[in-house]
């Protein structure tokens, strides 16, 4: 799969999309994340595997808690690809208005 | 499924994010978002029911081609959660930044 199928995969879960919320704001550990969303350790482990599989975020392996750690830049890609398209569409838009209001100018 | 996951589900998928960047530069029928992708009308159709499920298209019903329509703005909650988490993530590594020249500073 490629990079941004993982990323938006990911990132189409509302308890995933929570956790990233979470770890923007600084880093947690699994128990950490369990406790916030009151579900049970195995469930919050489920969805980090996917958020590391689409390496939005990464593990310390050093520490014992191993704090879950967002991976920003993987947001770039995505907000990128959106960003870009938007603006295909905003461009295409306005030269339309444009090539409008020369036509209501010929009138 | 909330807006944000139906949102990132259809663009999890490259043909999707392809049918996006087609139709972000103008309306396209499926005969021509077949031709285009070389797969079968059918193939298309089950893409553009997701994209339509999602309401980042919409199909207009009064042209007998019914071509796809991109409703970009269903694209600014995508970009704008994305964009935002983004910023908390910045703002806590400036702040952290500062900390620790700060900390220098007091050396």
């Amino acid at each position: 799969m490629d990079e941004l199928s993982l990323v938006f995969g990911a990132l189409a879960d509302p308890t995933r999309r929570t956790i990233v919320e979470r770890l923007a704001r600084g880093n947690a550990t699994v128990t950490e994340l369990a406790e916030l969303f009151a579900i049970s350790q195995q469930a919050v482990s489920k969805h980090l595997k996917v958020l590391e599989h689409a390496q939005l975020i990464s593990r310390t392996r050093s520490a014992q808690s191993r704090p879950c750690v967002l991976e920003a830049e993987r947001l770039d890609a995505a907000v990128g690809w959106v960003a870009e398209n938007k603006q295909v569409w905003a461009d295409r838009h306005d030269r339309l208005e444009q090539h409008l209001a020369r036509l209501r100018g010929e009138r």
